[in-house]
This record gives C-alpha cells, sequence and structure tokens, in this order.
C-alpha cells in the first residue's frame, strides 16, 4: 500500500501547520512519500511515483479560495495527455484513491452562501473533484484543518492524530483506530490527559461492541 | 471608462481561440489594455493598471477546470494584503466590475451532475467568484466559449461580436447594441447575409418599439 502526500506551498518552511504536520508525519514514522512541489520536481519521477501509488493527497493551504499555483503548474506538467491514458487505465485495473488536505485562515462558517466568500468548502474544492473523477479516481473527502493558529495546544494534538489517521488506516473500524492512535500516543509520550481520556473511551467502546455482539448471538 | 484585460494562457500564439479575440479586439478598435501574464510583468505597474480600471476581465482556457496557474501566481503576486486593502477602498468608494472569458474543448452539456466532470460551471469557476466578491467587486456573468475549434465560421464570427460586445458595452439596451454592431459590421466589411439579417432584425424591433411607446402613450 503505497501512499503519496503531494503538497503545494511556497514557503512551507514559514508555515506553522506544515511543519507541524510535517514533524507530525517524521514522529509517527508513517510509511509515506512526500513531495514538495516547490522545492521543484522531476516530472518522469513524480509520474512514475503516482502510477505506483495507491493512495494520494494534495495538501495545501486555500490561497484565493483554490490551490497555490505549483499545484496548477504540477498539474498541467505531469498530466501530459500520454499520462493521463496511462493514469486512467491504471484506475480501470485497479481503483486509486485521491484527496485533499487543506488549511485556511477564514472560519468555517465563511464558508457559505450570504457571506462574503458565498460558497460552501465542496464547491471551490470542486474543480479537484472534476480533475480526480475524470482521471478514473476515488475522491474521498477532504480532510480540512481552518484557523489552525488559533487553536489549543490540545486541539492542534487531536487535529494531528485525526491527520495522521486520515492518511494512514482511514478504512478501519473506530474500535481498530483507537488502538492504534493509543499506541502512537505512548510511545510519543503524549499528553498524559488525552491518553487517559482515550483509554477510558476505548474500554467503554469494547464493552458497547461486546453488548451489541451478545445481543446479536441471542437473536440468532 | 477604463477597461482591462488580463489573459492567463502559456502559449498564446498557438491558440486559435485566444489569437481569434486578440486579432478581434485589434480590428474593432476597443479602447481597453490587455495583459498577457504568461510574458511577465511588472508587480507595481499592473497594482496600478487594476487601481485605475472600472471593469476586468479574466480571460483564460479551462485547464483541469480551473484557470492556468498563470492566473493564481498573478493573484499570489499582486494581491498582497496592502494592495487588496486599498482594492476594497476602491471598490468601496466605486464598484468596480470582474468577470470571466472562459474558453474549453468539453461540450457545454458535460459541466452537470452525472457527467465525468460532474458540476457545473459556476460551481468550477467559484474559487473567482469568491475572490471577486471578497475584494469588493461586482462580479458579472461568465461569457463562455465552448468546443471553438468545432465552431462554423459564421458561429465563429457571431461569437466574436458577442465577445466585443461583452467587452465594449455590456449594458445597453439591445437596439443600441444592434446598431452599435451593425456600424461595426460595416465598417469591418464583414459577411453581407449577417449584416442584411440584423438590419432586418433591428428593423422590426424598432417597430416594437414604437407600438410599445404608442401604447404607454395612449395609458397615460
Amino acid at each position: 500500500m503505497t501512499k503519496l502526500i503531494i503538497i503545494s506551498h511556497p514557503e512551507i518552511e514559514n508555515s506553522t501547520v506544515q511543519s507541524f504536520l510535517l514533524e507530525g508525519l517524521n514522529q509517527a514514522k508513517l510509511d509515506v512519500d512526500v513531495v514538495k512541489l516547490d522545492r521543484g520536481y522531476d516530472i518522469k519521477e513524480l509520474q512514475q511515483k503516482i502510477l505506483q501509488a495507491n493512495e494520494i493527497f494534495f495538501q495545501f493551504p486555500l490561497y484565493w479560495y483554490h490551490a497555490p499555483s505549483s499545484l496548477g503548474k504540477f498539474q498541467e506538467d505531469v498530466f501530459t495527455n500520454k499520462f493521463v491514458a496511462k493514469i486512467r487505465d491504471a484506475n480501470a485495473a485497479k481503483l486509486k484513491k485521491l484527496s485533499l488536505i487543506v488549511s485556511f485562515s477564514d472560519k468555517l462558517a465563511d464558508f457559505q452562501a450570504g457571506t462574503k466568500i458565498g460558497h460552501s468548502l465542496s464547491e471551490l474544492l470542486s474543480p479537484y473533484q472534476s480533475f480526480a473523477t475524470s482521471l478514473g479516481f476515488l475522491f474521498e473527502p477532504t480532510f480540512v484543518i481552518p484557523q489552525f493558529q488559533y487553536q489549543t495546544e490540545d486541539a492542534q494534538q487531536l487535529l494531528l492524530i485525526n491527520y495522521l489517521q486520515k492518511i494512514s488506516r482511514s478504512n478501519q473500524s473506530f474500535l481498530k483506530r483507537g488502538e492504534w492512535l493509543l499506541k502512537m500516543l505512548e510511545t510519543q509520550q503524549q499528553d498524559e490527559l488525552l491518553i487517559d481520556y482515550l483509554r477510558q473511551q476505548l474500554a467503554e467502546y469494547e464493552t458497547l461492541d461486546q453488548t451489541i455482539k451478545d445481543l446479536k448471538d441471542g437473536q440468532e
């Protein structure tokens, strides 16, 4: 299972949220390939990576309600007619997933009719959905990061957990994801309060899960 | 009344539709300023042009369901925090108009739910609408050019007329626009059939217009 994160950001090193996510990826030692478009890339090499990946993430801040220009340049450079045919064939043989990881400084509530922005995030991001579906990718829900700089440290930690789960195992059951998360937090020696809270929550879920199984067994 | 057309296209000289529109603009001798982003630009000079313009057009082909990357780069370069404040003030004092002129090779019918694209043009272009409204511009309807290369010569000629009308006097009455158009076609020595057709149509409208006025006078 090969995962590829393609980051579009003209100043990654000056971005608190991008540095935070990259640091989290490093610590979690997830098996993902990260490409930073604004550092330059070899077109053929990147085409090869995309062909080999099972899951692709476009990660970027919202600049004027779309991705920074380096993502558009990447689409123009990499998705040539010849490569488009290859990707469509690859997707027809074995479906690849594509999703977005988008950060922005506006409030989530600003993305609706009646505001200055006036559109939902789904509308604004529709060009990327059309890109994905027209190439035969399965377009998955966007991971949204609003106003990172105003979040508390705990909220940021939870965000990181959700981000790492999004990247690593989006299709696992709630229980499995919780167990995975607990292990990760423990090895990372994260906030004890958070770990305790999660441990309690998981125990409750396990009880619930068992009760449901018992009920089902009783019905048979 | 200053008009500014900002073209985003990496290969204008190889584009039949862009060459055709530019040639039409030249022939019609309209008083507009044209900036070709991919030829490079001076940021301060361009900011000045935008501040002085009453009406701005972003003209581009649809690349992967959004504008080419040079338009995004232009937004990043030119719309700095300082300039954004200036533009908002300028728009608050006297509203500027902003609209899009968009060409694409897909059929118009491909822009809807149930297709591979799966979205309307309005949805796909919503980031530019949000850009316009968040800066206080009046966002006007998009001028759409589908499948230019498959159009007959007559259809292309009509398209040019509509394009020039869009640029030059979008708020005139139908009758005034017709008269203007007729004069333009005559000076350009265009297709006689088209001129005759238009002359007849205008005569009919004038009669109708007069009838309506008479009826109104009778009611008073």
